[in-house]
């Protein structure tokens, strides 16, 4: 017999008992998560083993992420803190089109990387000498209560005046004290989801959606159900089907030019869907971030309903500043009140500087003007991508009336996330179809986003990679 | 027999047949909560009654609050989207001591309002030009992806630095890797409680403590159990009852000067504290937003754990600015990966501009001297509120080494709630006791801030309610 395999074996044995015995008192809760171990010397005696027989079992069960040692402190049961991962819940999904992906890439990496998958304009795009000026004006003229203060609890009186007067345009009628100001336009959402979602509560989402709306609702762990998002706003029928099976409380979609899709809502499919919600009794959050992007305004849920049922949000973190947060949220009075309240809760008082900057760069009439070149050079890029991606075999799902965004379909057989994968390793972050999509039917689909899809490295890399994924372009 | 009230009596009892049918359905869920009701017209055919009656009946359903019209719509079943309340959640309150009643007041009265109740510094003792002078700076110098661009997940690298480089000064370890920037303080908490809880967890807090802690918890559905507070901290033998009991998934509390008592952990205290919370595996929140306040600094439960189970979280809107938002989080680095997703989910990112605008304040020399000066102000405006509140015969709890706050017992027989409500009236904010008390053992106590009490009016209207409230002083 083999000395050492024995040693080996004995001693093995002898471990393995010693990490089964801890193992069986974790099951037992004898040992709770977080509980501190016995001390080896201590526990070597009760299990009648050498001192070093325990220290290398308790390395094991280490080294299995069951115990965790803290040095001069002994070893402690793990997972005794584990707390709330989003990866969790909800299912499983690939990394790469987990709904946090995109949102991690692109805000983690620098400003010169290239990211037609990102979800906003590239710096240069943005308003910045407006804020500038906005900043100065402040610096030197606002009253010290102002950039010292809270802000009052429904937020900035002259910046709800003025979303009044906007949402006024869009055939909304809101009074400013139907507007309670937020941090951003997600917080807008997430206080909404506190304000009305039980966990477990179904939530009806476009499909393919803003891929945060699914990160979002995992984090109230509401139940998805994605309805298929046509040319012209959600299927209608579907929407019916969804409404009959699932008792959803609430829909959350985009306003005026649709986040991915590019669609836009038909007054048709707006009454249509209205109707079923008023017999459905269901609550819709309208997303309105885009609504300066648009020529001509597409209808609005809430101009419809009259802020009935359906709750008005946005910001201006797409078009003027997202680094200068703030959003708001148009509903019934009665809601109103309790979201101050909650809002009072879990934030305190939102931001007095941002909205004041915010109101004064809104103000400043260089906004409109602003807002009137970025339509115009969107539309320039939007022309060239929608031509540099068909020659690559990549073909728009519709052509967008406005926007930043087009939702395109890949050459046949090739999987989204693959591709982003591949270019992801040279540098090119890309927003694979699925990470939108609750039902996962758009694995050959892809957004880009033209604002930042101007410089032609993107399609070299792209061609290359899906070349060598198979694709005969 | 009297005609008239013989037809009065047919009708009233008939429109209470008509309003026990509709109430009936309601209750069955045939008319479910947002449920539109039969029409005037079909459903007098259906009872057999005229249409007036059925007007009628609708109508007191509606005053009622059962029902509700909607112009040219018809009538719909009440309550239907009735979501969240706080004030439902948890024991309800008199509105005075309601958790959220000395925050809403402080934050919609004006700046020349007279509140000794409320929870920060004037405008005026707060370091405005530091913060011009940061504007200016960025308005000039920022550069543009600063000003417009979306900050990345953890925040600003050189404010995370510059915050592990102040902790270190209180023996806390940190680097800025384990650093996440917020929107606030009171958001950092609450991601945290996201992070960390399920509703129905216990959480202990200090008795008395911020009265927000109780309302945040609220929104979490949190069991909240509160521990007397000693003068130097919280009272260790109930402590370990209360693990015992209540098996407490997290302690909230503050370190350095405490709110509202003014007392200030002792290292015995925090030792043995950290020794039960290893023992029951408690997690632990401390919120050190009063850190810049302390002379000689206190006991952090963080440098003694070394960020393991001990949560340090903070913010400047108590020393610096409230306008100008942005917290952090400190903890175990696998934690902060949980929470950059969980923060991605529901705010998306944090303000690169005040994160921005912060540093550059901090960084700025004058903080420094700005909080030597406040120090010493705070110190003085301490001695001043004392005296004033003993000739009225209210007496500090302990005279707090530092800080704003001053923790007072009323003369005898005088209920805080009473007093707060009669000065209301007459334009003074004051914070009763049990707003800050989660088992309502603080009735004669009241929270003063000195800062806030310089107006001699306040000492004035205080004593003129409190005799009229039956006091001899």
């Amino acid at each position: 017999m083999d000395d050492v395999i024995a040693t080996r074996g004995i001693s093995g044995t002898l471990i393995e008992s010693v990490m089964a015995a801890i193992a069986d008192r974790i099951a037992a809760r004898s040992l709770a998560p977080g509980a501190r171990l016995p001390s080896v010397r201590s526990f070597a005696g009760t299990m009648r083993v050498s001192v070093s027989t325990v220290v290398e079992a308790y390395e094991r069960l280490a080294a299995e992420g069951v115990i965790r040692s803290r040095p001069g402190s002994g070893f402690y049961v793990c997972g005794p803190l584990a707390p709330l991962s989003l990866s969790e819940i909800g299912p499983k999904l690939e990394r790469d089109v987990d709904p946090l992906w995109i949102s991690r890439q692109s805000l983690e990496v620098g400003d010169d990387a290239l990211m037609p998958g990102c979800g906003w304009l590239p710096p240069s795009w943005m308003p910045e000498a407006a804020l500038r000026r906005a900043m100065r004006t402040l610096a030197r003229a606002g009253e010290s209560s102002i950039l010292t203060n809270y802000g009052t609890p429904l937020g900035l009186p002259p910046l709800r005046q003025l979303l009044a007067r906007r949402m006024g345009e869009h055939g909304i009628a809101a009074s400013p004290d139907h507007i309670m100001l937020t941090e951003s336009g997600t917080q807008a959402i997430d206080l909404l989801c506190r304000f009305l979602l039980e966990p477990g509560d179904t939530v009806l989402v476009d499909d393919p959606c803003y891929f945060n709306f699914h990160a979002l609702l995992r984090a109230h762990r509401a139940n998805i159900v994605g309805v298929p998002f046509t040319p012209t706003g959600p299927d209608v029928e579907l929407f019916g089907q969804a409404l009959e099976r699932h008792a959803p409380r609430l829909y959350i979609t985009n306003s005026g030019v649709h986040n991915p899709t590019g669609g836009v809502l038909s007054p048709v499919t707006a009454h249509r869907l209205l109707k079923l919600a008023d017999a459905s009794n269901l609550i819709i959050i309208e997303d309105d971030i885009f609504a300066d992007f648009e020529y001509t305004p597409a209808p609005r849920l809430a101009a419809y309903d009259g802020l009935d049922r359906v709750i008005h949000i946005g910001s201006f973190s797409k078009t003027l500043s997202a680094s200068v947060r703030c959003g708001f949220i148009a509903a019934r009075r009665d809601w109103i009140d309790g979201l101050v309240d909650l809002k009072t809760a879990t934030s305190f008082s939102g931001g007095q500087l941002t909205a004041e900057l915010l109101f004064s760069a809104l103000k400043d009439g260089s906004y409109r003007k602003h807002i009137d070149a970025l339509q115009v050079r969107l539309a320039k890029a939007m022309s060239e991508t929608i031509s540099r991606l068909e020659t690559i075999g990549i073909t728009p799902w519709l052509r967008p009336q406005a926007g930043m965004f087009l939702w395109c379909r890949l050459p046949e057989g090739l999987d989204a996330a693959e591709v982003a994968r591949t270019c992801l390793a040279k540098g090119v972050i890309l927003a694979p179809g699925n990470a939108f999509s609750q039902n996962e039917t758009a694995g050959g689909f892809m957004r880009f986003n033209v604002a930042q899809s101007t410089d032609v490295r993107i399609f070299d890399v792209l061609a290359a990679s899906m070349r060598a994924l198979g694709a005969r372009i």
